[in-house]
């Protein structure tokens, strides 16, 4: 293995700008075994790290990031407000996931398009990306990598792996599949099996791509922009949409109401956010992604999911959103009673919220309290 | 106004075949006026009849149809099976709107494509259908054309108009823009105004059509499926799929499961309710009444929502589904809270179900149940 220390996104102009940084973790002689029988080689995987390991390797957090996350989950201290990362409300000093306190790593998921190898990657095989012939992972496939990064750190123990929505899933799967490293998972508005109705919402944004798939990996943008305005719904919640948005129009004066140009705010907050993530996401890695969320289910390779969740050795936090309409509170709970029913450790908490599953990014307050205090326990 | 009774769809091949028939309400020199400021002409309305009306002309009730929905809402006595109406559960003998008391009443809405005016329809300007040209309108122009029916009937009373979804949209509609006629309504699972919610889960639907929209008013039928597929998601609850579909996959043996042509049952559903819709429904209709249903706000020309449900004369029976995740029950209950501090006749009553929107078409015993109560009171 070797690790490849390029700075390969400089999000700053700062000498304390953010580093990414590249390791091999599987070539052609040690190809990653994929859980759908294929050999994927060579795996990148890009990664960032904040704080600092102690002597005895024992201060490790793993941090895994949601559908369209990348490796840079904070900026370090003294970055420039524009570095922030993805999950900086909850990683800092002061906060639960403190680098004075901790060493925290995230890494860009298996399949994803910011460094990790992906569909954006160039496949061997053919000196093309891989595009659509990209090979279908699952959690497990994503799991294993994030071992496989762990083992290349030369870390043992992890404090915790903590993570929302795809990154709890991805949680979830690692404490089944690897029992021992982890002291701690904290799943947050994720579930141990994606429910049919998240798979029809996935099934749907993947048909909006495929409807814009032409010419072999060519693809217009009007397809990611339409999944993204699908998936942005689930994503909030009905009570969210009344406070911000109500029944306004974009030009908000009332002799326009029957024009149909002038879109109501909703809409067009709808068509921003997928016209955004067009500029920034790839469409094969969220075909990718969302068949690797479909997959997920602990119990694979299991009896049922008692046999899967009585593997697991790791004191449990699993966090519900009262308002989440994509991975229901009821669903964590229900989880949380089972692993209850087997003697493991386990609390459940949930936040309120009328942000809806995107509340992981927005209720710090509570996070934090409830994700601290969790951690002092362990 | 010319009656054309003729019989435009013979839907069994016996003699007790449902009868829709088409009369023209709007013609050149009698054009309708739409909210839009566009005038309309000419405007034929399908409609079916079931039931006699009584010499007083006093037992008339109007069902008013869904997204999709046509005027064949209950086939005749005698009818074969496959005629059955979207509302047989609820029309026929013994049931709540029974025949043989009542003279019942449905058209197709303004803007479909089941025999009333529509994009379907010849645009006398061009000699071509109307398509993307057909003009926008709104649930008051609906409820004006279901009120010149009612003129050109010579019905001046009804017992009351009862809708589900949009239906219930227009019933709430029909009673603020002509308090009279109606002795009561019963909305069911649609509001007195489109929720952000709501408009932006139309949005993504015609955004799927409009993907698809090519050469004018040429239209492959991939973009109508996708919409559908994300409507019907909308339509139904979690729970209801985690029932009836759990993960499972089309071809259930367990070494196909990480075979991406492996469908889950739930994606089967999705794609086969789309393919569905394309054989039977216009793209174009489609994207009209999600327009309409967006604009319909009963507020619209008042100086607010307390203006417009103070002209209510009717009594009103409006009935939330717990389960909804389109038009959610805490809205319903919302307004009936609002008409009882303004004292009006309002009863609110909940429709217990696992089965989300659609229980409207699914939960027969509690509606009829309910529904038959309240028409004996009223």
């Amino acid at each position: 293995m070797i690790l490849q220390q390029t700075q390969i996104e400089k999000r700053s102009g700062t000498e304390f700008s953010t580093q990414t940084q590249t390791v091999r973790l599987f070539d052609s002689e040690n190809p990653l075994p994929l859980i759908s029988g294929e050999h994927l080689f060579p795996v990148d995987v890009a990664f960032e790290t904040y704080g600092s390991l102690s002597p005895a390797r024992d201060n490790a957090i793993l941090v895994v990031h949601a559908l369209t996350g990348d490796a840079h989950a904070a900026s370090r201290p003294r970055c420039d407000d524009k570095n922030h990362g993805w999950w900086q409300g909850l990683i800092g000093r002061g906060k639960a996931l403190d680098p004075g306190r901790y060493f925290i790593i995230c890494s860009n998921l298996l399949g994803s398009c910011y460094g990790t190898t992906g569909p954006t990657s160039i496949n061997p095989q053919t000196n093309l990306k891989y595009g659509m012939e990209f090979p279908p992972i699952s959690t497990i496939d994503m799991a294993r990598v994030q071992k496989a990064l762990l083992d290349y750190l030369q870390i043992p123990v992890l404090q915790t792996v903590i993570g929302g929505s795809l990154g709890a899933m991805v949680a979830w799967q690692f404490a089944v599949t690897f029992p021992d490293p982890a002291r701690s998972i904290i799943p947050i508005a994720g579930t141990v099996a994606a429910s049919p109705w998240v798979i029809g919402l996935n099934e749907v944004a993947r048909q909006a791509i495929l409807l814009q798939v032409k010419n072999g990996n060519g693809v217009n943008g009007a397809g990611l922009k339409l999944a993204r305005m699908i998936a942005m719904i689930s994503y909030r919640s009905e009570i969210s949409f009344e406070q911000r948005f109500k029944r306004e129009r974009v030009k908000n004066h009332s002799g326009k109401n029957f024009d149909p140009e002038n879109r109501f705010q909703i809409e067009n907050y709808l068509h921003y956010q997928g016209k955004k993530l067009v500029q920034r996401f790839d469409p094969f890695s969220y075909l990718t992604l969302t068949r690797a969320m479909d997959w997920h289910d602990i119990s694979t390779g299991f009896a049922g999911t008692d046999e899967a969740l009585n593997r697991i050795k790791a004191s449990v936090l699993t966090l519900g959103i009262d308002t989440d309409r994509l991975f229901t509170a009821r669903e964590m709970k229900q989880t949380a009673v089972q692993l209850t029913k087997l003697g493991k450790s386990v609390q459940y908490r949930e936040i309120k919220s009328i942000h809806g599953h995107d509340a992981f990014l927005i209720e710090y307050e509570q996070l934090n309290k409830t994700i601290a205090s969790f951690l002092k326990e362990v």
